[in-house]
């Protein structure tokens, strides 16, 4: 068990790599070379076009900041990106952006009154127990066990303090959630009624429209909505299987591209015309002349793009079972998204058109009961993957063990024989088999969520996000606790009794906090400090820019501005949560650093959000009421692993007390459900005129 | 353990009570005196007035019935019972009442065929195995148990049929549920797009409308539809708090009464004015005229009532902050009562208004915040109720010691000290304490879903009903499996792990096979033929009639047609099907029993709703998604308990093969929930013109 000076160094060590990843990041930032990388944001926004100020530098100066001054205040970054207000991020960055910063405020709203209380109160109570002194030397317990709740002795009635302690926390982190839900709720219906007349706040889409014989798609939608919404119907737009067009259209930009490339190379060089060749990739064929080569190209494709676009206006077949009907009110819209529409109800579902940036074109045609099927079958995937992801990836790595190998594939004998090949499978292909796995989880989540179908991309992020976080839940959570791949402690868990599972957890939490300080350090502090630096895009845009980049066009194609992937920051913030709230009466020390990573992460994504991100949808934060659940959630493990610590603890006489939380938790909950998630699935009928 | 022959024997007794019952009440209901207890529908009705033929008959004729023809065909009534179709039963009886009937025909269409195949298939099976003939002596087994599952040797092949016959059963019981489903959900599409345009079609109730400073309900409600549904509103009825109103209307009533009979008996015999004495209870007093004084009393109070009507039509307090708001179409009250109104969700909250018999007016008016605290606390007394409810009755038992009743009540102490009290107390009481509370229980069950604030009588008995379900679920069934009371159940359960708990119910369930055919045969048979003898009505009509009645309008109101008591009938049909479909493969010659039960109480509910009883409200078939979902949940139950049973038969190689089951059912559920639920819950637009 680590020591306190084992969190020193390990403090240290973070502490140092953040600080170094923070003077990388402010090195970079000022260099012109960079500025795609780091204020992708003001491009897109248009306020940027070239690097600031090159007209008044020499050539140097376009690549390397030579303002020797700027580099002296390396940390100016933070208060610019404290300086824009919440209505101008709205504006700048979309509700999205703004409501996620809104969770680390919620964070800190949260935490850091309970950490003062709990530092206060708990130390002191917890120190001068003093049980652990009399134990056994042979029994290691390192000084930060000294300060949490396992230094209290058996049958202690100091264990009211910690009930009590839980009691004050929860009432206040379920004001602090109501007060953020009501007014993220309130951001929201304000955004919505802000925003200009946009084409999807009077559209619905309107999904399994039946297919009647001899009539088309389109008239039946239309006669079914000419029926139904006499009064306010206005028109509809069905939609086409274009894959083939896109697919000609995508070729199109391809050669457009060229031949502004080579447009430009004749205008800077105009004594020679670009010429190539005309066959596989330019490699041989005939000479020609490459603009006159690249026009005629672009006529054809268009000829076809024509012929092809014929084709699937007159095919019926192309139209799917979909269509956008738009009203000419909102309140025909906002009727019609939340009615039943025909007597059998799976048939002509309609919902809100999301925003046609956030469609998942894919999955809007998939049948009902096909829809069914596919949620069967993820649910079961989802929770195989929870329990089971260690089973292929012990298989791969038993395939690593080099006898299984040869036996798989006898031909690679020879090389595996060499002794360095040998040494580098064993040592290091089960690790990057681990590896591999946890990098490419986030997509094999999304890639299951899209096989689900739904139909945007902000619930395909959110469904992610939720099996990100069971999975983190389950492994990283309860994995550090009970040590044991997830299958073990399932199997153990189904052969306990429902009263036993609470102990066991409970009772190894107060040991695992040394582990999870270090983790906060490692991915909270280190990490975020490594996000703002953004390695990766800064290595792909340097890369492209060398290789790829032709044209200006190019040029803005490489600059990777990202987004808030919430698929993966909403699950690894609902962890701190979930760590600060069950830690806060066991180990109060861990809350300290919990409150370093709000404090930090939030100044790091402000800046990113301001400067760098640019999301690829806007969905007003329905992300809001997962948030908010996830949060209650863990006020309610936080509660119940007390009560299973407590019960091994003998406390008998206060653990009762504890009992009636949870009920009273999830009633609040229950509350809120009803109170504020109308506000993110429906939409009053008041608001829209 | 009970052996064939005491099943027999216990068979015997039930078939001839059953009998008896039937032979009282075919004599019983042939006498015209009796006519109106079991044929009040048709007074209702309106197609007898009188007694039948008394016209013809002296004086004793009009009492007694003296054609002794009718007196050979006792089981006439039979047939006559089956003669109705299923159109005549909803236009005679409405869609309750015939939806309820479809629940005794599900049963068979379940039944008859897993009857079949379990007494084919299993029998042989089972019988041949053999092993109880092995086991010692002295461990008593029971002859039923031969034919059971638990006459499979350990580890044997054989239960792969058994698994194969829960897989045929669970795919023939969700057909028919699909079936069945899909049939009533369109008879009641039906039902409600035949009925005459009636008022509660156009009408959606308002809760929750807030108080406007300086405006009136009434008028905030008018200004609120006029803006939010201006084309479709029509008008609004406000709803007043008129209980002293309501109590002068019933006086007025009684008064009325006195009048008629006071004005018949004048017309019987003219000679004489009756008189009565003005004081209390016509004891004491002036004499005056009856006639005279009733006429008087009736106009004061008819002044009274029209003070008191124009006080309530003044007082903004006696408005309750609901109302009725009437539509121009049924389209506009369909869009209204499916949409969301405020930007606020707890306030203006909209539903289709019950109609004005199903209406519970005291919950009309019940804040929002108010009912998520009543329904917290009813679900914890619920649960409370369920597991706890021995203590109250225990604690009443221990009064009905007799040193703990001389302690509380030192006055009764010669009372208890003669002996026969004594002996009758000590004797009679614990008993009868368990009796009177389960004979009181749907009534305590039905104050407990008014306290939870449901505004139609329907949804009342609806979760009445569901309250119940749990409450036999756990005392009967699983209370007759594991002896104890369900406390000590819950407690051992907290301490079993979750997979131990279907095998501690597994193992004993072929053992209480014998006790549940008993069940069957006292509750199911003799109980069911009780019903048809309406003892209870028929007692307390001959007594109204003796000592009460007056007048003609009197005696129809004595008349007591009673209804189907949803809240009591759905659970204990659904114990039936419970008991089914897990007995179906562990002993299944339970399911003869069952099968018999469903079609005498098919036939013995189809004559009752015929000739006797009146229902209060209509909801077409509003709980059929109860029926549905709690059969399934029957399902689920029996699939668990057949993996735990055999768990412990150690028939590793076959169990796992039923893991797959549960969760196909469930999505079953999930399927059907999505297809059929929204025909009871919403009203498609498509239908509404």
């Amino acid at each position: 068990m680590a020591t306190l000076e084992d969190i020193g160094v390990s403090a240290a060590i973070n502490i140092l790599s953040a600080f170094a990843f923070l003077l990388a990041f402010a090195f970079l930032r000022i260099q012109p070379i960079n500025d795609r990388v780091y204020f992708p944001k003001w491009y897109l926004a248009g306020a940027r076009t070239g690097s600031p100020g090159s007209a008044g530098r020499g050539v140097i100066g376009k690549f390397v900041n030579l303002n020797f001054a700027t580099y002296f205040t390396f940390l100016n970054w933070m208060p610019q990106a404290l300086k824009m207000s919440e209505a101008e991020i709205i504006n700048h960055a979309g509700l999205d952006s703004a409501a996620f910063l809104r969770i680390y405020i919620l964070g800190l709203n949260i935490f850091v009154p309970v950490t003062l209380l709990a530092l206060l109160i708990l130390i002191p109570v917890n120190v001068s127990s003093g049980t652990l002194f009399f134990l056994r030397k042979d029994l290691v317990v390192s000084d930060i066990d000294k300060l949490s709740i396992s230094n209290v002795r058996p049958k202690s009635n100091r264990f009211f303090v910690h009930i009590g302690l839980l009691y004050a926390i929860t009432f206040w982190t379920c004001c602090m959630l109501y007060k953020e839900y009501s007014y993220v709720a309130s951001m929201r219906l304000r955004f919505l009624a802000s925003q200009q007349r946009r084409a999807e706040q009077f559209t619905v889409v309107v999904r399994n429209v039946p297919r009647a014989s001899g009539k088309s798609t389109s008239d039946s939608v239309d006669h079914f909505f000419q029926k139904n919404h006499p009064d306010t119907y206005l028109c509809h737009q069905a939609v086409y299987n274009a894959n083939k067009f896109a697919k000609l259209v995508r070729k199109r930009d391809r050669l457009q591209n060229w031949l502004d490339y080579n447009q430009l190379k004749y205008e800077r060089n105009p004594e020679k015309r670009p010429t190539r060749k005309t066959g596989f990739l330019g490699l041989w064929g005939k000479q020609v002349d490459s603009i006159e080569y690249y026009k005629h190209q672009i006529n054809v494709l268009e000829k076809r793009m024509a012929l092809e676009r014929q084709k699937i206006l007159k095919d019926s077949k192309s139209i799917l079972p979909v269509a956008f009907v738009s009203f000419k009110s909102r309140w025909g819209a906002a009727v019609c998204a939340q009615t039943q529409q025909s007597r059998n109800p799976t048939l002509w579902l309609t919902n809100w058109a999301p925003e046609p940036r956030d469609i998942y074109w894919r999955n809007l045609a998939i049948p009902f009961v096909s829809l069914t099927i596919r949620k069967l079958i993820i649910s079961v995937s989802v929770f195989a993957l929870v329990f089971f992801y260690m089973i292929p990836i012990a298989f791969v790595q038993s395939l690593a063990n080099l006898e299984g190998l040869e036996r798989v594939a006898p031909f690679l004998r020879p090389v595996i024989e060499l002794h360095i090949i040998k040494s580098f499978l064993q040592g290091f292909l089960p690790g990057l088999a681990l590896k591999v796995f946890l990098y490419i989880l986030p997509a094999i989540l999304m890639i299951m969520s899209k096989i689900e179908g739904f139909i945007s991309v902000s619930s395909l992020e959110r469904r992610s996000a939720a099996k990100y976080y069971y999975f983190i839940l389950v492994n990283v959570f309860l994995g550090s606790i009970i040590t044991g791949t997830a299958f073990q402690q399932l199997d153990s868990f189904l052969h306990q009794s429902p009263t036993e599972i609470p102990r066991t957890i409970g009772v190894s939490i107060p040991m695992k906090a040394t582990f999870f300080i270090t983790y906060i350090m490692v991915d909270g502090w280190a990490g975020v400090a490594a996000e703002i630096l953004r390695l990766k895009p800064l290595v792909i845009f340097h890369l492209k820019n060398l290789f790829l980049v032709k044209t200006e066009r190019d040029r803005a194609k490489a600059m990777d501005p990202g987004s808030v992937a919430f698929a993966e920051t909403l699950p690894s913030l609902q962890l701190y949560f979930l760590l600060g709230l069950v830690y806060a009466v066991v180990t109060p020390v861990l809350l300290p650093f919990i409150l370093v990573f709000f404090a930090f992460a939030f100044l790091v994504y402000r800046h990113q959000i301001i400067n760098v991100y640019n999301q690829r949808y806007e969905s007003a934060a329905a992300f809001w009421p997962h948030v908010h659940s996830r949060i209650i959630a863990s006020l309610l493990i936080a509660q119940l692993l007390l009560m299973g610590l407590l019960g091994t603890k003998k406390a008998a006489n206060s653990t009762p007390l504890l009992a009636i939380l949870p009920i009273l938790t999830f009633y609040f909950h229950h509350y809120c459900k009803h109170r504020f998630e109308p506000a993110f699935r429906k939409y009053p009928l008041e608001a829209s005129e």
